[in-house]
């Protein structure tokens, strides 16, 4: 299925008074990687945002292995697992160097937003196609 | 003028590794007092969003004279000190018990959103008879 | 088993484009409820840390199961739900009103610092007797 | 003098309710520039907190001339412009294709942190020769 692949550098306001990442941050990344592969499926989430549509979380969960530090390179693999009806799943996998640091999902709806209130829907059939689909790269 | 007083803890996600509060946070504190003072003067931000109003930020400055850390107690002190056609300016100053630890200043605009564009407009009557009164507390 | 209600209104910072909380948020407030719960169970996570101790996490975990808005009032439920000799559990749901908008939880380790890596260490007796009785309130 | 150019797209977690970017978050650019530029100009903040050195923030500012939205391509072009005894001051312009939409600076200290409490110290001359220099791109 779809998946895409994210490379950032740890930084220093996503540290705490531990040395260590703050871990809601782990969520962020997540989150930001979710709408690099819609992107690149061809799914802006700002676009759809213009047409009161959006991809809101359902369920997310992140295990965390090993710590991160300030300057860290990290390597986001994020991949489709699932695609329902109104639901899709994602898994999300953190590296450091070789090191399997954290892992995570997110399970998020196909929604709209049209007259100030979430209404979720069935994805339609062209996102279903990409998400499904093996990316090109 | 119009004053209104916070008072809250510092968190353990607004540190940084350095053990001390990451700088953006006193930025987004002022952003929170200035909320909470628009809401003690009877002008709730979100209710102004729901007409499309708002006041976001012309320029914002602080200065820091010593560093706050992780559950210190803070006084957040914040008041209109200016009050223009379409614009008005806020000081905020941080205290850890009787020390100021920085001090800080917004200007914000009066602005609607109608449209998808922001445009500044004068400042209704009320909300400047309420910025130039004395509070009640 | 040792438990802490925490209750706040959803800042405009914690807001994003849709209009709605944005969703890594919940996991900030659950950290903060914790360490706010391991404070009145006298376990200054400030303290702690001087100490080179802490209480970082395995993992985490939340379902959303209705939007939160700007200015919206909310109750956060954070108990201890089971003690094992170098973790814990907590469960944390998020009140609106009367309505469950959200509910995670987190697993913790209790950790050492000290010479800059983390190992897991057995809690001591005095936060276990704490974790697993019933707070006063 | 020694200056550094940034370039990232506006994530979604940057915006709040208004469809804009949260104000807070163009310190939180300034800060990531700056420490990307100590590392361009080889002084990586991570080392020197490793011998207990800092940068902390004396003074920032920042003018917001347009809103930045969700998706928006920016260019930071960061540069010091003044270097002092023990501070530094350096400017941060935010560019959107070729508007100018917000530009700041911040005057930062060189700063020791050993025995817990911060101490300004004279900018060692090999960090003040670099400072002083052009880059090499």
């Amino acid at each position: 299925m779809f998946s895409h692949v994210s490379r950032f550098k740890v930084r220093f306001g996503e540290t705490d008074a531990a040395g260590i990442v703050y871990y809601p941050n782990y969520y962020k990344w997540m989150d930001q990687a979710t709408h690099d592969l819609m992107f690149a499926a061809g799914f802006s989430t700002r676009r759809l945002m213009e047409e009161e549509l959006g991809v809101p979380l359902i369920e997310a969960q992140c295990r965390f292995q090993g710590p991160l530090r300030f300057e860290d390179e990290v390597k986001l693999v994020s991949a489709v697992t699932e695609v329902r009806n109104k639901v899709f799943r994602l898994s999300h996998q953190f590296y450091h160097g070789d090191r399997l640091v954290a892992e995570g999902y997110e399970v998020r709806a196909w929604v709209s937003f049209r007259g100030g209130t979430l209404k979720a829907q069935a994805l339609p059939q062209a996102l279903r196609d990409q998400l499904l689909s093996s990316p090109t790269v």
